[in-house]
């Protein structure tokens, strides 16, 4: 049954152990988390609204209406209509991701998978919990977040060969009702604000790593569970010089498991190292897909508010503007054009359609790696008035207003007034701290430049090239 | 009818004037045009072969068998299609482009459209003339080449402003019977061995340059029509040392139109110049489309040899090499993804699908301006020996041959033999004659890095980007 | 005579007009303000040390020691000392630009220049009153900021095609004792806080524009000037969370001319059209020797951070990290390598010693064009904790510091607090309202990146290439 | 005393054992070796030139004039002069390398230090022997090489662990009066042209490899030196269409040592495995420097070839090409400002000034990692003709002349010949056999790119960016 951004927002007011410097907060009251909050409640709009609503429910039984995130993917058509609920969500949310059901989702349908593999190689019994906690989730309309990138201590170092044993989350006890664990996930987008927190590894692990091979989920209000919410990304809140982060923002929390306890219908893994990484993995091929498709919108904004800039300063048939327009189109298409490519080819896996991870990880890598150019190039084009021009009060104040308007405007027809808000969004997005946040979100979320280049290398299928290049040079080795 | 080998060889023997190193030559039997000569006898042996047959023929009424590149594309389904058929012949011809029938069909497709477009608006009777000429090279499954590029004198000047009247091709009479032509078309692909050149403009001509808005065809034999063959891009050829150009070759030629006579049913332009423009763009893109194509099977050869150069040499695991493997796959896939989108999204124009531009020219753009990067990161891999290492002769030789067996073998399993002949694979592809001239060919062919950038943002419907930005940014101004 | 910081403060106080948020303030008591004046202190306290004072002073008379900055220079040597002194200054400021005496004598050198080609070319007497009025600010102190950019209006016209007359300042009434001066100029570095604002043209002016090519010097409290400060560039002031921006700042101003009267004594262009654009070049000379010089600091300082994160995250080692680090280092020291080139290979104008701006405007292109880029290494080795990890008072909580020490720590030997505080330098500096303001003025500040390639082009002496190639290619004709 | 080119080409014939194409050939009567002997011998003709005389001879006892390639530096100045020899030699040669003198005194400069090194750690008497040996090529005015790369078998395994004994250069036995060494060097440049062979490690070695780590000179013509010439590079000679490579060219060798005998005097390190590494390390300080100075003709040529197309073409004011244009200079005066810097910023060892490696491996890794991209620019601008134009035949038949002649000029005042032969300049600078000879060397000759990465590394002192960093963060920990 979907719920109302209001049912969404009293589901939160739940005793949860949410810390905001260095204080418990409840985040639905609390103005840092407002606009949070009001952004979330986005999603829980989205399916009123006659326009959207066929695109993002479903009805799998043919009476209760769905959120749409939840229909497993069997096709690349599936995929690609994903990737436009995400798109849609996104680009309603200001560019900032939306992610209270993709991510959430995105994790079960890998635990959809893996927990079928575990079954059939292992006799376990995962796949049955992990389909009624999937129903569980859908029925009653809930916010997921994914707890997954471990702490980490020394990244040269395993779980097992830390300072202290606490540096993974982990199993300490086991007990006849459940399991207890342990531990710290860092950077846990909007934990505080969701309704469950699905936990799952971060890496391989080896067997002496066993007792850090563990899967589960639990309410956000579990005891033991603490979560210490980080106050970056966007502290200032002025409708005029912030006009997307005054009204949307994310949060992350690192999120304490501090001897929390699972009851087994909750456990999605315990013990069972062979299959950490790839439950680490096939989360992250659905989970870069839907990184690269919630870049569309921002890539959109790029390239429009260049063009706005490039308009309002009178410089848009200049030769060396046309070519960072260029340069900036090319960038979004590419993201996006590769996108589709991975919904196209993508790959079942267990009858899920897994999208393909050679596109999603070139797509991811090309975004990552050129977004601080490309956003060097709007910069440019909007000018140095972008952090030295005046303040929303200077254009009101009798005193300066005058001169501001005067002198501030630039091509006929634009006003300084105008100007000044096409700038305003250049910074907001670009040069501030939501700008900061936005690039490294950029390059740190949903797995770094790095992970991709390797996931490309292991899922890149060579032979057709390998063979080509031996029938040409005439060699026929089986090293090669 | 489909040709084989043989008889479009002997269709070659007709007297044309084609000259090579100042003399006059028959193409058939001259050493420098055998490889030429082979390499697109490859494209008639295909629709031989059992596996291709299907894939590469089609019979529109029924009964005759065609070369299905003379199939107007309707949909995204013929243009993928089209696609897997010019990578098939490239990849068959070594990586080196297949042109006969591509080209021309590609020109073909353009007129088509065109020849509706000008009857529609100006009552005239060129698509009639269109429609019959494409029947009759298809039904006699005839090479075509197409001269396009007029040799423009300086690039700063218009057709009619040059210090002399012949910089583009023109029309100097008209008579009862047809029009008479003169100028010179500059490199001209496989002009010297195709069976009719199909003539077009080269750009966009204002009213005063309407008698160089002219578009025909004519047989390669045709009174007056003179060819220099260029003897450039692969003058050595050992097939050792040569693994691809010495049996697989391009040539071009300077065509020049001396005064040629051309019927009425072989015009297809007479002086409309504003649809000169249309026509040399509306060809591009599908030339382009086809030039996306074609490189999919040197970009496999690139990541193919580099893997196999990096196990030869025993580095495959270092580092720097996984990362150079990763930015070479990221490379071609990135090219073929967006060629597939460009199908995916094609247009219909008169009823015959036309690939977006957009994609096509993201493509091409990011293909081009990066090759030689991504030929450095291939040289880098394979080595100084690329160009130090020993010749054939050395390997023969029994004074030499067991020094540069002992020495020059690398990984155990690996003899010095195959090494060298990987080596001698990429030294062919990349760092010699026949490399220079695929440098030129990525850079130069289908149109300049700068035609695609200025297409794209000539195509690129930037609307919704601004309108997000315009939303985000709280402003609405007809003016942008 | 040298100042002191509280004698420099105290000349603050003089009844000037500058607005924050719309009101007048006191600058030298208004919060906003504090870290900007602490800042630019500091280049009063630097020549009270015994450590510096011998590099920082001069004694041109042999009796009074002034501030080197005034001295002007003569040789390369010369050049090389105010290199170091900008970038002391600049080290010692947290790698915030200096700019009080810096620019101010970038553009006293450029008038002296000027102003001997203007007397000798027009026999005036402009040279003489720049003389006088360097010695002025040289005996008192004084610091200046420099007024050059108008705010310019529509881009693609000129300063008399305008909607309306004043984008770009003009003299508006000539009288017997002086003129009378109206316009704006954006982003005046310090402006709110210095003694002094000297006025320069922008760009070449026509003859029509004459009225608009005018240069001047005003005290900062002149009557009608007015200084709205910018209140961008790094709001939050946490010494944990900023501790570069929380002491350290910059200010713009949008400088208002309404109707400032200027008397002839420090009037030193009015109506020279010429001479406008030599001005306004020969500053910007000088001006982006100072800006690379007074990079050298930020960019070590990505350099030592880059390692410190690399170090305490354990990832030294690891390839990728260590080919970032090779990035970054090369990044540096390429910018501050050819900075010393522009030194060593200054040229010689009117006695004056004038940077090599080959040199300087390829390390200011340079490091504009690619710092982006290297920020993002500094990111990507940061990691995502930069924008998603805890506050101070998390740290400081009796509820979540503990918490907060165990789990946050890295390798071994790096404390929590220490890891923090490295992640809190690199979001300060590079992903924050500072971080989005060092980005805009690495684009922009001291002329933009496009500016740098025209000045490139137009300054190189292509010859010694030209006659190589010619040589080589055995050609010789003077149309080249 | 300095040797005349003639009775350098005389001192070639000596018996030595040179094969080409698998047979042994008299170098100085082999048509291949023509244009290299002829280029090598301007080295022998620059000192009699009154215009060059003194810069490149020295007169260290005050009477018999030497080339001063073989002074040893002492301070910055002697390598800025020894840059500028280096330049002036490669410049006369057509932009070919000239490596007879510069890599052989690279290397003795190196032995001299390390000879030194061993002896004051060792109590050896190797510097006595190197410096007899300097004295004796210096006086007869000797050319020689450096075979430095071993052939290295699998690059994954050190000299002890590969598959047979031989893939390293090592000492196979110990007389009384000598040593006897097998193996093979790769890549030996000038080795068939030159009188004496100098052999260093190409690594560090451990213990277990110690009778590898030898060093020693030879003749040429030693009994069981083997050399095997690469035919590859440059293989067409038409001194219109390869204005370059028809007459200057280099050649490279696979050496064979095949059981040397190693005189005592002539051996400069015999197992000393410790120093193996850093005789190889200081060579490479030395040659890297040698090679960015030799950059500089080859960096002026792609700027002078490319301001002459565009002038040819008529695009020069075009914006698109003034932006390629400036990144041409951009790209050549970094490298060669950094190759001041490196002479200026010189270490003194052992009394001998040493290159920075800081600054020669910037510019090194920046000239080789941006050559190809910076061609690309070279042949965008050129055209497409470079490989699709007429032949010098075509130009001078009756038949094709005329026409070639009018439809290929392009600018007025630039006729077709002269055009073309700017477009044989680029094509045989960097389209062409010698152009990919040219690519392979950029990126492999002097140590990789990824090698100067590692030194770069290694040899910066990150101390001051470090304590920066610290000192900003207020972090102070030894550990970092």
């Amino acid at each position: 049954m979907l719920r109302t951004k209001e049912q969404f927002i009293e589901s939160l007011r739940d005793g949860r152990d949410v810390y905001f410097k260095g204080e418990k907060v409840d985040v639905t009251s609390h103005s840092f988390f407002e606009p949070v909050i009001n952004h979330l409640g986005i999603e829980f709009e989205i399916p009123e609204s006659p326009q959207y609503k066929d695109l993002v429910t479903f009805s799998p039984g043919g009476k209760e209406m769905y959120s749409k995130y939840f229909k497993i993917p069997r096709a690349a058509q599936d995929l690609l209509e994903r990737s436009r609920i995400i798109d849609l969500g996104t680009r309603l949310g200001g560019t900032v991701v939306l992610l209270i059901k993709e991510i959430g989702t995105d994790c079960l349908f890998a635990l959809n998978i893996v927990s079928r593999q575990m079954d059939s190689r292992l006799q376990t019994d995962y796949s049955r919990r992990v389909s009624n906690y999937h129903d569980y989730c859908m029925k009653n309309d809930l916010a997921m977040a994914v707890a997954q990138t471990d702490v980490k201590g020394d990244r040269s170092l395993g779980p097992s060969d830390q300072e202290h044993d606490d540096y993974y989350v982990r199993i300490i006890e086991e007990r006849s009702d459940g399991i207890v664990v342990r531990g710290a996930k860092a950077h846990t987008s909007y934990g505080p604000c969701v309704n469950e927190l699905i936990v799952i590894p971060t890496r391989n692990m080896s067997e002496k790593d066993s007792r850090y091979a563990v899967a589960f989920a639990v309410p956000a209000n579990a005891k033991g569970v603490k979560m210490v919410a980080s106050p970056f990304g966007g502290t200032t809140r002025s409708a005029f010089h912030n006009p997307i982060s005054s009204s949307h923002h994310m949060v992350e929390s690192l999120t304490i498991f501090d001897d929390v306890f699972v009851p087994w219908e909750r456990v999605f893994m315990k013990g069972e190292a062979p299959f950490a990484g790839p439950l680490a993995l096939t989360f992250v091929q659905f989970h870069r897909f839907t990184a690269i498709s919630y870049k569309a919108p921002i890539l959109d904004l790029l390239v429009g508010a260049a063009i706005l800039m490039a308009q309002a300063n009178g410089i848009a048939d200049t030769s060396h503007v046309r070519e960072k327009l260029a340069q900036l189109i090319a960038y979004a298409e590419t993201v996006k054009g590769l996108t589709k490519q991975s919904a196209l080819n993508c790959r079942r896996v267990e009858e899920v359609a897994v999208p393909d991870p050679v596109y999603s990880n070139i797509a991811k890598w090309h975004f990552a790696s050129n977004y601080h150019q490309h956003v060097a190039l709007v910069q440019d084009l909007t000018g140095g008035l972008t952090v030295t021009g005046p303040s929303e009060e200077d254009l009101n104040s009798p005193a300066t207003g005058g001169y501001v308007r005067k002198y501030l405007a630039a091509r006929k027809g634009i006003s300084a007034d105008d100007r000044l808000r096409v700038i305003n969004l250049v910074r907001d997005l670009t040069a501030s701290d939501f700008g900061g946040y936005n690039e490294l979100l950029q390059i740190h979320a949903e797995g770094s430049i790095e992970a991709s280049k390797i996931t490309l290398l292991r899922e890149y299928d060579a032979r057709p090239c390998v063979e080509l290049a031996e029938k040409l040079a005439k060699v026929r080795t089986n090293s090669f």
